[in-house]
């Protein structure tokens, strides 16, 4: 055995403890890219609302409950705080039939954007919409029907997005099952993401999202000012906490959130003072869904108002910036973070 | 002034630092007990399954979906991993109406069991079950009764506890709004508790509650042997799993849970290698609810039957032992460090 041969041996070997290191720890493989220290971590909740319910249902193992007080419109917030200097505090908002887990591992097993801006020095919000997820709903009006105390015609609906309707909306491809050729979607890790998709409940409460943007509110009412991320569906519920809250709101960041609802009004009273990007990716032109070109369209048309109004507004198109292939779940795409990089310089710039 | 005037004003100034450096934090103080470290941290999903839906319902914002794919019975696992040496990792699993919020941080703002046994280097998985919370749920047999495709009697249950039947069955209280005079949880903090509770929503899904037991089976598949342990409505779960993976499950410690599915052939088929623990609180004796004598006596009679068999079984009532006051809720009960303790010094001594 000559000394070229010994050493490949001894490669290998080290290779091979390597194997045996990772197979011996908790997980395989981390998701994060370096270690997670925090000061604080945990959850709460604001805007909760006691009301009474006369159908709360039946428990399987004891029985009927009898009519009573029920807590509904409550927002679920899970909190980090870096060790550390810390940077402007971040709340993260998701999309229609999601959860805060948008923000979280992504389905491929990498790091998401909650723990990436907690590890850059931002203390970082993660919520539930209220009326969904960890923050429950109202299941009065459906008990109801059930107990016939209601008519089926007033059950609210409780849409779930299909695979079918995902893949076009949030551009995965053309339509199931084919894929953009640049698509970034882990796609090949597809049930993972589907497993995190759930029914919006929050049209069993009174008032349906208002709650979530109300709750949004008494967030920073409570946490004090912050750096406000919307996506898609939520896009319209940080233009209305712009409204309510202008001078606790440092910034807003728009993954491919609505902005149809902006006024020239709204630019004088509201967002001649709050920083305003609006982030869309790849493969929506002349795309026929709603992540598609009159959405995209509608935030170009914002971006121009509220610079023409004085205030301080980003379009990104990140085709048009060399980054093709993004899904409308970016947040999740191969190159993630790659895009948290670019809206973290931005709050950088814009928010002193 | 005199010499001890002046020291009077000094000390007030630097309480009054201290009460500017804490306002000033994004925080005013940490929930945890000191700094949480961490390896990796985030989440996944275990057992989903794919199922044609034929009423996925409506968006408010962009109409009606047609039929398609859904998935359901998927279980949300949060994962903390620390940073350093491991002990055995934990699974952690609420009880009816509840999420994985029971084991975060309290209502009160205390730490939680969650980052309390991470923090003594156990690596954690927090669940929801499958069908609620963040795992989702079925909405397609709400839906079609909305829509005219099924009868309004055809409609699962969904159950939810009222604040009236919460606070004599997790006995905060003989009755609403009577308190316990030796009451360990944190009362004063109840409006954020009640903004924990959920509908039990897995009534929407073929197979109910057993989907979360064969979801907690894909999780140890997964991540490797673990302890388990189990509240109130998934203390059955827990009997569930060890039937399932008895070679998996390292202990299973059992709070408040029900034991009554126990029976002679499980000792010795499952249990006579799987240690276990059934932990009851307090103001239980006589009490006529659910988690009253008969929950507790069937505990105590499984345990007896575990040490009969030649397994190692233990009861332990927390009022017996000196420690008045527990609450069902005794992972958010004021000396709910306390308890965490002994069942870390109960783990160790059965878990090599």
């Amino acid at each position: 055995m000559n000394a070229i041969n010994r050493t490949h041996i001894v490669r290998l070997s080290a290779a091979a403890l390597l194997l045996i290191n990772l197979a011996g720890s908790a997980t395989a493989q981390s998701s994060l890219g370096g270690k997670l220290e925090l000061e604080d971590e945990g959850g709460f909740f604001v805007n909760p609302r006691k009301v009474s319910s006369a159908y709360p249902g039946a428990s399987l193992a004891t029985g009927p409950a009898a009519p009573g007080s029920i807590t509904v419109n409550q927002m679920y917030v899970h909190y980090r705080i870096p060790a550390g200097p810390k940077g402007v505090p971040l709340v993260l908002v998701h999309g229609s039939n999601h959860t805060g887990m948008t923000y979280e591992t992504t389905p491929d097993g990498r790091e998401g954007w909650a723990t990436w801006f907690v590890r850059q020095g931002h203390p970082v919000y993660v919520v539930d919409h209220s009326g969904r997820g960890r923050s429950g709903f109202n299941p009065t009006p459906i008990n109801a029907v059930r107990d016939g105390g209601a008519d089926p015609k007033s059950l609210p609906t409780l849409f779930m997005g299909t695979l079918e309707r995902a893949w076009s909306n949030f551009r995965f491809g053309p339509e199931y099952p084919k894929p953009f050729s640049n698509l970034q979607f882990p796609i090949e890790a597809l049930d993972q993401y589907l497993a995190q998709l759930v029914p919006n409940t929050e049209t069993t409460l009174e008032g349906g999202g208002t709650n979530t943007v109300e709750a949004l509110a008494a967030l920073i009412d409570r946490v004090g000012p912050a750096v406000v991320m919307v996506h898609s569906q939520s896009g319209v519920y940080g233009l209305d906490l712009v409204r309510r809250r202008p001078d606790k709101v440092r910034a807003l960041v728009s993954i491919e959130g609505g902005c149809e609802t902006l006024t020239q009004d709204d630019v004088g009273k509201f967002f001649a003072k709050v920083p305003f990007t609006s982030v869309s990716g790849d493969n929506s032109v002349g795309a026929n869904s709603v992540n598609g070109d009159q959405r995209r369209g509608g935030c170009l048309k914002a971006v121009n108002l509220i610079n023409g109004g004085g205030g301080r507004a980003t379009f990104l198109l990140l085709p048009d910036n060399g980054i093709p292939g993004n899904s409308h779940m970016m947040m999740m795409d191969k190159n993630n973070l790659q895009i948290a990089g670019l809206i973290r310089k931005w709050i950088g710039e814009q928010v002193r």
